[in-house]
This record gives C-alpha cells, structure tokens and sequence, in this order.
C-alpha cells in the first residue's frame, strides 16, 4: 500500500480510532490499527471484538492495500511529525516506511488478514440527531448504569423510540435516570417504535469519540449491531440481548413532600457534607422544616451541618442519601432549581428540573438507623 | 484558639502549606496542619522533618492559642467552604468548630505539643532574588541532580555565590547543568563568598510554592538550615552536608567539533528519534556532515532518520546520546539556536545557548558499538 496525506488530518483521524483499542486485549492484533484503501480515502479501524471505531482520512492513493501497524508506536510518531505531508508506503513483508519533512521512519505492520474485518456498512439510517443532543443524552443518563453484572442488560441504556420521542433510561437498582428528547422527524424511515440496549461502554466510547456539535448524527441498526455515524467517523457496536425492565411502572406518583430548591447551592452542601460523611456509605442526610432543608452528616472524621432556603408543600419529612448518587444527577442538570419530590423516608424520591420536564432522576433513600 | 478571616485567603495558604506535607510520613502528626496565632495573623506549618512550609493569613484573632488539624480533612473542607468570612473555632478537646456562611463543621485536631515548633525566623537576610529568577535558575539545574544516593552530595544544587555572581550547578555523573546569575547587590550584607548544597527534595518544593513573579525572594541561613521567605510564605529546608565537586575542572576546553543549530528543531528531531530508540538505553546517534546533523536511531520498534540543516565548523564526527539526557536540557533553555561542543564521540559534548552566555550543559556521549 502506497499514499499520501496531510498530517493533521492523519492526526485526528488516528487519535479517535485509538479510542477504540483496549489495553488489556487478550488479541496481540487488537492491539493495532487497521489501514486500508478505500476510492480516495485511508480508512482506519480498531476494535476489541465488541465496538469497533472507524474513521477515514483524505488521500492519495499510489497503490492500493491494507496493513495492520502497532497503535502505540503509529499514534505517537503521527502525533509528533512535523505539519507536512505524510508518505506512507507498506511492503509485502508488512515493513513500514514513513516520511515526513526530512524524517524517515521505517517500522514493521502486521498483515490485514490477522485483523477482524470492518463490519459491512449499513445503508439504512433509521434516526438522526444532532452530534450535541445525543451527547448530552448519554451524559445524563450513562452514570446510571449498573456496575455489576448481575443483570447483564442493566450495563446498558435502554432507547427507547416513538414517533417524535426518544428516552434514554439507565438504572442500576438504587436510581434511575430518564432523559427525553422530543422532535418532529426523527425516524428517517417509517417505522414502528422500537427499542434498543446500548452497552455503557459503548456509550462512554461514544462521549469520549462525539464533540458538542450541531451535525447530525446518524444512527443505524442490523441484526444486533447499532451504528454510529457522525464527521467521518464511525461507532458501530453489539447491542445488549434481553428484555429491559419496565422502568415506568416504579415511578411513584402521589407525593406528601414536594421542595424546591435552588440546584447550585445544594450541589454546594452536599459536597460539603459529603466530606465528613462515612467513606463507605456517602450517607448524609436531609430533615426539613417550614422555610428550610437542613443537610447534615457526620462519621469518625467530624460532623457537620448547612441550612438551605426552600420551598415546601406537604410534609415535613427526615430522609438520607448516599451523596454520591444525587450529585452525579445535580451536575448533569441544567436548570437554575430542581424540584425534590417524595413520599416517606422509605420511598424512592423524584428530582426533576423546574424549567423543562425533559429529565428525571428517581432515587432510592438510605434507611436511618437512629 | 479562635479567630475568623477570609475564605479565600485560608484557601490560598493551605493550599500552599499542604505541599510540605509527605503522604509516607512515619509520624502521623505530620500529616496535620500546625495553626497558630501570631500578632493579628494566623500562622500555617507543614513539615516532613526534612522541610518545612510556613503560610501566614491575615485574621481577626478572638483568643490565641494553637492546635494541629488533619491536613487532608481541612483542606478539603476548606476549598469546598462558600465564598464567605470562616469563623475558627478550637476547644479544650481540641475539638474544631468551623462556621462559613450556613455551614457548620466539627472535627477533632490534635494537640499541638506533639508538633515540631516552627523553626526559629532568621532576621539576617543575606542574599534577595527575584522570585521569577530563583524559580528558572532551578527549573534549569534541578533536573540533573543524581537519583541515587552513591554520592549523597550530589542529590543537591550547588549554589556557589560571589559578590554580584550566583552559581547553581547540579550533575549526577552523566550530566551537569550550570546556571549563572549576575547582578548588583546581591549580597544583602559585606560577606565573603561562600557556597552551599541545597536539597533536590527542596528544590523541586520550591518550584511548586514559587510564582513567576517579580517579587523578591529573601534566602537567609543558620548553621545547616537555609530559608527561603516570599509573598507570606517560607519554606525551610536542612542543607545537604559535605564538599561538592570540584565542577569546573572537568569541562573541557578544546573542542574538535562546534556546531550550531535551531533549538526547536533539534527537540522535534530527538523526540521523533526517541520514538524509535530503545525503551532502556534511549540511544539516538549524531552523524555530521558539512551541511547537516543526520539523527538516527533503532530498535526492535523500528528505524528512523532525521536531517537537520547546521552550520558546522571542525571535525565530522560521529557521537551518540541518552536522548533523554539532551532532552530534559534543551526544553529549559530560551534560546533560538543552540551551540554544541564537541571533541570526539568519547569526551563530554558541551550544550550552550547562543543568545546568552549564562548556561552550560555537559553530557556525556554513550558508546557506540558498531
């Protein structure tokens, strides 16, 4: 294989499809990036058998080819050749040479045909959203996911599709996240509605690979494999087997204690009373009054104490935490205050946003001892 | 003790003091903050036994006193306070009550009998730097003091100082890196000229305290201690003990081989050389010829090779390098080309900026074997 490029875009294009290589892969193959000629384009692939990166790169194509070279080495010399056009030429006993300004490198490949094929392209998009929009989808929704795999399809983010909406639903047993998105025109297609589980890795493969742009992302499925396509670049990943929980049917609806409170100053408190809660539990607690909540902790490191201003409707109630839990949530929410409801100290508890009701998070309490 | 003072400020001072303190400490009253009321300040003291950090913070002192705080728990509480007057509050217990807006903490301290004391301020200024110099003339030696203790000694900088001519000079056998600052006035005081090993350990303190600023940095000394006074801050270090080398007399004289070249170059070929060298040796080979410096090196990795335009006078020699070694040098020197003297590929290779003559780096080549 022999071409040309310009290294910038060498560049980028290599820093994203590393993204995709493992470090611990048991694969020594897997371990590298796959380049390949396509019309007048180099196209890179990695992948670790369950989501794979492509990404292509303006060429000129001298001869034809593919080759498979070591990620770290190729990564760090692309990164740090001069600004100059790239001549890249493999031979048939995989060595490598590359030059760059007045450098020459030469390294050995590996042979394209220990690689995994890039799956074949699917033609059909079935949804398209904004690059942003998908991004802060998953943002507000992957921390939710479970970390253990007791229920396999709980490592996942259910999507969810009709019509005109589209909800992300992650959950792990202790909370749940739901993020809506409503627009006209979704689906490119007509189609049912339909579901999907996306691996969490997958979906922080995708927050770390996606920028907060307005181009369009567009999403495709086959068989159990999901697609992403956005600026050059592709994510295409298994989706998890199963079926996902009936997340509505535990979302509590008559509430006794509904507050509102302004979400940076709380996000303030708990941090400050997460500091002296117990390291293992992250449990503070929360007991309000007519005018004010009262956040409060304390574990062998000290104790302490912060009023807040509120509003409240309903019952003055005591109810703990594990802070940890509400302030992943607090920070993904963009809203001046937040709406706390809840029912006893027992049930799970609701934070949505005031201005929009395009999220919510629903939180189990910490059972008191005293 | 009680007092109150602003968040900030507090912020600033433990931010500055927790440096001092080692996580390793055998002695767990080391990991603590000494606080002490002094005057209307609040004084702050870490120390590893080795060096110690003293911050002072202006404050509204109620009742004095002194106790030692947990320097993880406090600074942590204290970066995390809102952006208000903190109210300090210590009693018999050594129980600490801090008030900040609406929050309220309580954690216990320690007695701060068990604390080294604060060592002694010496009044007698000796010599006075700008902050900004001390800080380069460090940052341009303190990479070349030796990592093994062999020679104890050597772990240090020397700092060599004659009426209006400082010195520092660090080398660990392979390499050594002068820098010289010359300027009226230095000497405070009618001293005779005198010279003496400050720490590495202290070194590399002083440049995570130090600002690049144009405030002047007070150095003064008693027996084997040396401090180090600026902007609200001192830090205080044992000096190493022993007889330093006789440095100047193994600099060589009569080069075989000057050339010059463009500094930045040179790093982007070394560090694109250094790619390809091996892991252990990081060898990389000069080759002269009358117009370019070819750099090259090989390893299982790979090959590379690099021109680079010069301008050479003498002989055309070939000589090989640690490219760590050059490099750790080259990326502190401010200079737009670069001299490097040479006599053979035997003897040491002298680097010097050509803008100024107020450093000078010496390395030793590596053997080649082929």
């Amino acid at each position: 294989m022999k071409f040309s490029c310009d290294k910038i875009s060498l560049s980028n294009a290599v820093n994203k499809v590393i993204k995709g290589v493992t470090p611990r892969t048991t694969l020594p193959i897997l371990q590298g990036i796959l380049l390949k000629s396509e019309d007048d384009k180099i196209v890179m692939y990695t992948t670790d058998m369950e989501i794979g990166i492509q990404c292509s790169v303006d060429a000129s194509i001298i001869e034809r080819g593919s080759i498979v070279v070591s990620s770290k080495v190729f990564s760090d010399l692309v990164r740090k050749l001069p600004d100059d056009t790239v001549f890249f030429e493999s031979d048939e006993n995989n060595t490598v040479n590359i030059r760059c300004g007045f450098s020459e490198f030469s390294i050995s490949g590996n042979s394209s045909e220990e690689f995994p094929d890039i799956p074949d392209v699917i033609k059909d998009v079935t949804l398209t959203l904004k690059e942003k929009v998908l991004k802060e989808m998953i943002k507000m929704t992957s921390f939710s996911v479970a970390q253990d795999m007791t229920r396999p399809i709980l490592t996942g983010i259910l999507m969810e599709v009709s019509k005109n909406i589209i909800n992300m639903v992650a959950l792990d047993g202790y909370r749940m996240a739901i993020k809506k998105y409503a627009s006209e025109g979704l689906l490119t297609k007509n189609l049912d509605d339909f579901s999907v589980v996306i691996p969490g890795t997958t979906a922080n493969e995708l927050l770390r690979v996606m920028e907060d742009s307005d181009d369009d992302v567009s999403i495709s499925f086959t068989g159990n494999q999901i697609l992403f396509e956005f600026d050059g670049t592709k994510v295409i990943s298994k989706l998890l087997d199963g079926n996902y929980m009936n997340y509505k049917a535990v979302i509590p609806k008559d509430f006794k204690s509904v507050v509102i409170v302004d979400k940076d100053d709380l996000i303030g408190a708990i941090d400050r009373a997460s500091l002296l809660a117990s390291n293992k539990s992250n449990l503070i607690k929360f007991t309000f009054n007519e005018r004010e909540l009262v956040i409060s902790s304390n574990s062998e490191k000290g104790k302490m104490s912060e009023r807040l201003n509120i509003e409240i409707e309903g019952n003055l109630i005591e109810i703990a935490f594990n802070s940890r839990y509400l302030l992943e949530a607090l920070r993904v929410i963009d809203s001046e205050k937040i709406k706390m409801s809840m029912i006893n100290s027992i049930n799970p508890m609701i934070i949505t946003p005031i201005e929009n009701d395009d999220y919510l998070y629903m939180v189990l309490p910490v059972k008191l001892n005293d």
